[in-house]
């Protein structure tokens, strides 16, 4: 990719702010701790070729450059300040770039919604003045932007090298030490840095917009401590993951780093596992640790995506083999089953003791002759059953470690890597645990493009982010979700009865809204009085039923006394309906009691539960789990935003961690997912068709080899306007 | 520790072979890719101060030394021989060296038991040999030692320090990787490293008794396959973590990585986590991950352990403060509560937008006083809440990123990090983003012994390993396990009848057992014949009772029929009893039934299994879970070593994921869990004083708030001799 000359027409509002025209900084000063230093010195020596407009009211110049006294007697037409003064000053100076026609301010002072409610009310205050006079935010309480191709660089960063990550962290120290890093290890450079602080104004999903559109950007990263719109993120990250890799490293993974961000940037946390399951559903990698961050996106900016998660291991040392194989297995990758013909050619050319299944295991038959490694991965490239190709051991060291006359032929393997890599479609993935010396090999594999990691754990974790970003590619081809309107009269009357009745949807109510739209219900009487039991009795005949009441008043209705179960005979029912009434009325004496609820006992099978909650940052997302201890101890459940598409609602299934017992255990038959599938689907597109639902709660619902029993649902309705 | 002039007269019979006086090359070489090559080298560049005897018939020297055309014309008394020929002559090989007095051989050659039968009836003529010979044997199929304090460099390693890491792996790649890091971002240098191969002859436990003996060695670091004498290898590691820390990466963790390993050093992986377990158990620091070897073995060697796991973290920068949080939070850290009087005396140095509660953020207050940083350390290191201390962010990168000018301050802060080191007793942990930079503080901290490390994770790793090690050494001194000898006439009659009878306990014989050692049972009855049922039922009234087939013969009751629950009452209890004989009979017609048990159905509780298995490699393991999908479906399961102290009972209950239900959940009272390790200890009593015992298991055994019910029980009887 080449530097833009000039200005390309992009579409993002943002272009005028993050690759500005000219820029005026507010606070420049001549001590060098000041950041109002530093930025002059990176605009300058970098060579910016806009106009810079120191502002101080009490120099003439800074570093050589004309200054200014204030804001409004600045002479040109700057599109960003950068402000560097404390946080008092900053809704005032906001009127005046407002005034002078400047789009953009970063702001740098902390001291606002992040410290308390004092610093919450300045905050609104800077936002007021903001949308006054059309001034975009960007902050505060951030450690400021880069755009390293148009030579902006408000942090002064010395040596970070222009490239095509683009960054957006909430940690200034995070974007230092990916910098250093990559300086160090790595073999990128980076497009442009924001720093979003609090997200006032500007937040994630528009500086996700801006480097999806970004030419220079080739990987966005993004550490995030808390989103203000989560959906929108969402709706941002599936158009920009469709075309480039999005790396995401979210903070607040447990109860205590939730509580530490929230007091670093002001940001709601939400829960870890919903967003993680959310961003992933939206193509995101996401990253666990923050050691991964760089390596996964050098990865994903330079290596191809891989077809799969089948994984081919050539190592020239067992041990390191079985670490990689660990790391694979657990990280949901497997390994590759080698063809016979690949391990033909494999043994062809390996000692007798090498083993050719996969992991490959040279054993000594490269030590003389290291090239061979570069021969053994062509080979396994070229089997169907291989996605992607992991190299372990010590290639670019064998010179070192064994004889200096090797030299030559461990360039002529790496040349020969370096010529695979361009003629096939897998991923070629190196480890090498002479990386950190930087051997002449490795140092050939760095200049073509071809990451060599220092631990087989990062290498294994991009592996795995090539195999994610591949299948989600291909499944995001084949299965779309979809946006269709559903609401039914019928479904649209129940729903505005109850609202305007204030009310939520009886149990029979919702599930009449279910079957509605497909979902299968039992078959269920309501009984207004007791001499309806006869008939019910005779209906049923000798199948056991369970008993509910029926009140909009009572929403537990097991702690009301209003269940009874396993009844059979009309002597039964009207002893159950009697008890009932009495407990109900007892429990509340004013409950508006409308009868009982009959309905088959449902078999025994496997409990799950399906939930929706609209969530304040994610909006609708629905819950899947497993009953019981699963979810209320184990916390074992997955989490998707609405709508769905089939794939989602298939993954869903896969992800919880006791699966084991959807496959039957102790002799039961495995239970039918696909109805699962369809089940879930069918609440998506309820849950997308009225908006008028608040929560849905189906609890439990049975499933069995054979379809799914719904045996309890709620739905609680929004407040009517 | 100085170096060792001259041989001081260690215990371990292993010294005369890994500090030998004189070693025989065989198959020394001229060729530099060939390893009786790099062995002449390594000893000659290192000084080795013993004879060198290259043996080759075709060369007259070697490097320069006389060579001998084989062992039997060696004319000295080398004590060990490197025998670098290929497997098919290593068992002749093995008679020479003992004929010639040599003690100890290192086999380098694959192609021995990890490749198949024939391989395995190599390595047994070569075990033959060695028995024959007294020949000790390191490997087969190793990459061999060194022990550099002797100058003993078999691998010619070059640029490796020598220092006080000793290393066993059974992956000489994972040493090289050591090496390798150790010399570009550790501090550390290595004593002795061995190859245990496969472990033909020396294994685990007997190099890492050397470790623990050799005053070269400060930290044991160990890569395992696997373990052949498990129940050895743990007693030597308690005595050896009584004295110094032993780091043990196991691989293995997923069933493709023991595949993986098997093919590798024909090791039996045994099962991951209870290898886990027990290693924790016995005072080993287990590592996860491959690149957190190094880094936790150098923390464990420098610093200070801590006297818990309350850490305080002190940053520069709250996303990383964040970070910091959320993986101590993983580890099973906390962050410390700052006293009031800590927090004052932090607010008085700090800025006010600083956060003084814990993770502290400083947030600018150092930017322009780094040293600041070194005060906050030694504020926080006063309070008595606080057991170790985590410096996190830019530290050493403050001169480089600000100004130089703040160098002079950068190292005032490093020296006073450094003395507060000296003087407090809790451990300082430092990560900063600058140390692949090496900046001047970040290199005194380095030369003073603070490691410094480059991954937050990785910091955090060493902070757990040492509040780890300062717990375990704790409640060592607190907790012995006790050897003691609880066997009864009582008890060993019963399992001697059995053993007689070639039969396992019934059921109301393991409960008697179990009674016998104060464990509480059920009032039980066994009935013989029917007419016996009346005076049962007059006696339980109309509690609800439990019948169960007693017969040898029948193993799995439920599947006979032979269970019948919740029956009242003289009639019920006939009708149950005919049917269980009837269903017992129709089952095997043969089976010896003695008769039905009766005992009162347990009340609701939560269910508990208790088992103990003899581990072919770690012998008598308790294992403990909770009841159902739990143990089958989530492996949710803790594992001791038999037996057990009673730290070890209680830690097994608090490592339980699903440990809410014991605290109560769904308005249920917590459970009594102090029962519950009164009997996880008395069933490892019953235990280790009845070696009759083969398997036994409590399943289920209902807990209660106050006490417990063991509802059912099953003794194994060993096979009489």
């Amino acid at each position: 990719m080449n530097p833009i000359e000039g200005h390309l027409p992009l579409r993002s509002p943002l272009h005028d702010i993050l690759a500005p025209s000219g820029i005026a900084v507010v606070g420049a000063s001549a001590d060098p701790t000041k950041r109002g230093y530093k930025a002059m010195v990176g605009l300058i020596k970098d060579g910016y070729r806009g106009e810079i407009y120191p502002v101080n009211p009490k120099a003439d110049s800074i570093l050589g450059v004309k200054a200014w006294p204030s804001v409004m007697e600045i002479p040109g037409n700057p599109s960003l300040a950068l402000i560097c003064t404390p946080a008092a000053t900053v809704p005032g100076l906001i009127a005046e770039c407002g005034r002078r026609g400047i789009k953009g301010a970063v702001i740098l002072a902390s001291g606002f919604g992040e410290t308390g409610e004092e610093g919450a009310k300045l905050e609104q205050e800077m936002m007021a003045q903001a949308r006054a006079h059309g001034v975009r935010i960007i902050g505060p309480n951030t450690s400021g932007i880069f755009n390293l191709h148009h030579r902006v660089n408000l942090l002064a960063l010395d040596n970070v090298k222009p490239g095509d990550i683009g960054i957006v962290s909430q940690s200034g120290n995070m974007l230092l030490s990916l910098a250093l890093e990559a300086q160090h290890n790595g073999q990128v450079g980076f497009s442009t840095y924001i720093g979003p602080g609090n997200q006032s104004d500007i937040g994630f999903n528009d500086y996700l917009r801006y480097l999806g559109e970004d030419e220079h950007t080739r990987v966005a990263t993004l550490y995030v401590e808390g989103f203000r719109d989560g959906r929108k993120f969402l709706q941002v990250a599936r158009d920009v993951t469709a075309m480039k890799p999005v790396v995401v490293y979210k903070s607040g993974s447990t109860e205590q780093g939730q509580k530490a961000a929230s007091s670093h940037t002001g940001a709601l946390a939400g829960s870890y596992q919903m967003t993680v399951d959310l961003l992933r559903q939206s193509g995101v990698s996401v990253v666990q640790y923050s050691d991964e961050i760089l390596p996964v996106a050098e990865g994903l900016g330079l290596l191809q995506k891989a077809r799969g998660k089948r994984v081919a291991v050539i190592a020239d040392g067992g041990g390191q083999a079985t670490i990689a194989s660990d790391r694979l297995a657990e990280a949901g990758l497997t390994l590759a089953e080698l063809s016979e013909d690949t391990r033909y050619k494999l043994r062809e050319i390996l000692f007798p003791q090498a083993s050719t299944a996969n992991p490959v295991d040279v054993a000594g038959s490269s030590d003389a002759n290291p090239s061979l490694l570069a021969r053994c991965m062509e080979i396994v490239s070229a089997d169907d059953n291989v996605d992607s190709i992991f190299l372990v051991g010590m290639f670019g060291g064998y010179s070192l470690r064994f004889a200096e006359s090797l030299l030559g032929d461990e360039m002529r393997g790496a040349e020969a890597m370096v010529d695979l890599s361009k003629k096939t479609t897998k991923p070629l993935v190196v480890y090498s645990l002479y990386a950190p010396v930087k051997p002449p090999a490795l140092r050939r594999l760095h200049e073509a493009g071809l990451p060599v990691y220092t631990s087989i754990e990062h290498a294994v974790r991009v592996l795995a982010a090539l195999g994610e970003r591949g299948e989600y590619l291909a499944q995001c081809a084949l299965s779309a979700s979809e946006e269709k309107e559903y609401a039914t009269d019928a479904g649209r009357a129940l729903l505005s009865q109850a609202q305007a009745q204030g009310r939520n949807l009886l149990e029979f109510e919702a599930k009449s809204l279910l079957a509605e739209h497909g979902i299968r219900v039992p078959v269920e009487r309501v009984v207004r009085r007791s001499d309806e039991l006869g008939d019910i009795a005779r209906e049923f005949g000798d199948q056991p039923l369970a008993m509910k009441v029926v009140s909009k008043d009572i929403l537990h209705k097991s702690d009301a006394g209003g269940v009874k179960l396993n009844l059979a005979g009309e002597a039964a029912l009207q002893t159950g309906f009697d008890q009932i009434m009495a407990s109900a009325h007892a429990y509340d004496a004013n409950a508006d009691i409308e009868g009982v609820l009959i309905t088959p006992m449902a078999e025994k099978g496997v409990e799950v539960i399906i939930g929706m909650t609209r969530d304040p940052i994610f909006g609708p997302v629905l819950m899947f789990g497993l009953g019981g201890v699963f979810v209320e101890i184990l916390e074992d459940v997955a989490f998707r935003a609405i709508p769905l598409s089939h794939h989602d609602a298939a993954s869903m299934v896969e992800q919880i961690k006791a699966k084991k017992l959807f496959e039957g255990v102790r002799g039961a038959s495995a239970i039918d997912k696909e109805a699962l599938v369809e089940l879930l689907l069918s609440v998506s597109r309820i849950v997308a068709s009225y908006p008028q639902i608040a929560e849905l709660d189906l609890n439990p619902v049975i499933a069995y080899p054979d379809g799914y029993a719904v045996v309890d649902a709620r739905i609680i309705v929004k407040e009517s306007l």
